[in-house]
């Protein structure tokens, strides 16, 4: 039995997010068959992130068992082969030992938000990004973000169907940036996230960016632990996950 | 009568090129079809430059007449409008005096193509630009790409099926840069372009890049004035109109 990790990118546009459900498609699903026709034989993966519908992944983390042994770089090819033409792709492959764990050995998860801030209605970009239409004040939107870094509940900013144990958090970096041409990137780090967390901090954020709500009042959304107090949901289309550190 | 020019971006994918064809869906027959949904009659649109079928642009111009005076502005938020959900967007627009014209008017042209040089199978790049798997040498490239600079006789890299007058072009600019990550860039630029010539100089010079050619056979080919010499038509995926000097 050999262990596998294998560094994941896909385009969430035509799935129903990471998880394996009847009758949908998910990129679990497509993943699992493609390993199938390599090995012919069902292979459950192990993912550090589930996702979730239309989200994206640059170095989504998985885990598998094998019985036979082959080279890492074959493993990877062969997937890539059997995965076409799906828009997904292992960027890497390396064997690992059995305590490596995709999921509970996560210790850092990255994640990125793209926003495109201009008056037409995007193109290229479109279920790539959040397009918004309003010019958005970027200082600003960065300064509510640090109120947000550090140990906090974050119930605020929680879905309503959030299964985690506790909705205390540790949010380590939280920054708003300009990107090229009229691109905003948001860039959110931490051990672990809470469901809905990254979108809706970010939809929280964009409040702050078209001037409806003043930077300070994040804070005040934070403290009052009631998602009701968040702002709303930002759309799956920008949220990328980035990269995992073990 | 008001004459006005527009700024176009489109995602060409899903498109049999610019031109106007029967039975085939065009970026020309949806801009038209929007056009006349503002109007309420048919108008001719004229545009710089007719790219190919899978052919991307950000900066294609287009002009056409209206009876009625609208503002630039409202013509361009209408449009987009109209133009919904197709990946087609008006950038910008402006009234411009009835002596100007999209096509005749052009000074100078300017194309980029991307190679995506990964072994990984594209995803989110698919159909946006040209997946190479062999590592290819840009400096290489990048020296072959000089001796097609200046005024020629580019047969060896005009589509036989082109209806030029004269195989005579004047290249301004051609340049192989590294971009982000595993991107390259080939930038081109002249007054006007023979069908299929950026596409034909890219397929010659991933040549160069794979060790296949050494640079000067490039300078071979071009003085050989024979398509029969050139390399390989590079696929359309890869191209974009970029921009338009009048």
């Amino acid at each position: 039995m050999q262990r596998y990790k294998c560094t994941v990118e896909y385009d969430g546009r035509p799935y129903h997010g990471w998880q394996y459900q009847d009758d949908v498609i998910s990129v679990q699903k497509v993943f699992e068959a493609a390993l199938e026709k390599l090995v012919k034989t069902f292979v459950r993966v192990h993912v550090s992130g589930r996702t979730d519908a239309g989200v994206h992944a640059l170095g989504q983390v998985v885990h598998f068992d094998l019985e036979k042994v082959y080279p890492a770089e074959a493993v990877m090819n062969a997937l890539n082969h059997y995965l076409q033409p799906a828009p997904v792709a292992v960027i890497s492959a390396e064997m690992v030992d059995q305590d490596f764990h995709a999921r509970f050995g996560s210790k850092k998860r990255y994640y990125m938000y793209r926003i495109i801030n201009r008056r037409q209605p995007l193109t290229f970009e479109a279920g790539l990004a959040w397009g918004v239409y309003k010019s958005l004040d970027i200082p600003a939107m960065n300064e509510a973000a640090q109120h947000l870094i550090g140990t906090f509940d974050f119930t605020s900013f929680r879905a309503t169907e959030c299964q985690a144990n506790s909705p205390i958090k540790t949010l380590e970096r939280l920054e708003v940036v300009a990107g090229e041409g009229h691109e905003i990137r948001i860039y959110a780090e931490s051990r672990s996230f809470l469901h809905h967390q990254v979108r809706n901090m970010v939809g929280t954020l964009v409040l702050v960016g078209k001037g409806s709500w003043q930077p300070l009042d994040v804070k005040t959304a934070l403290e009052a632990k009631r998602r009701s107090a968040g702002g709303p949901t930002a759309p799956a289309d920008g949220l990328y996950f980035v990269r995992v550190e073990y």
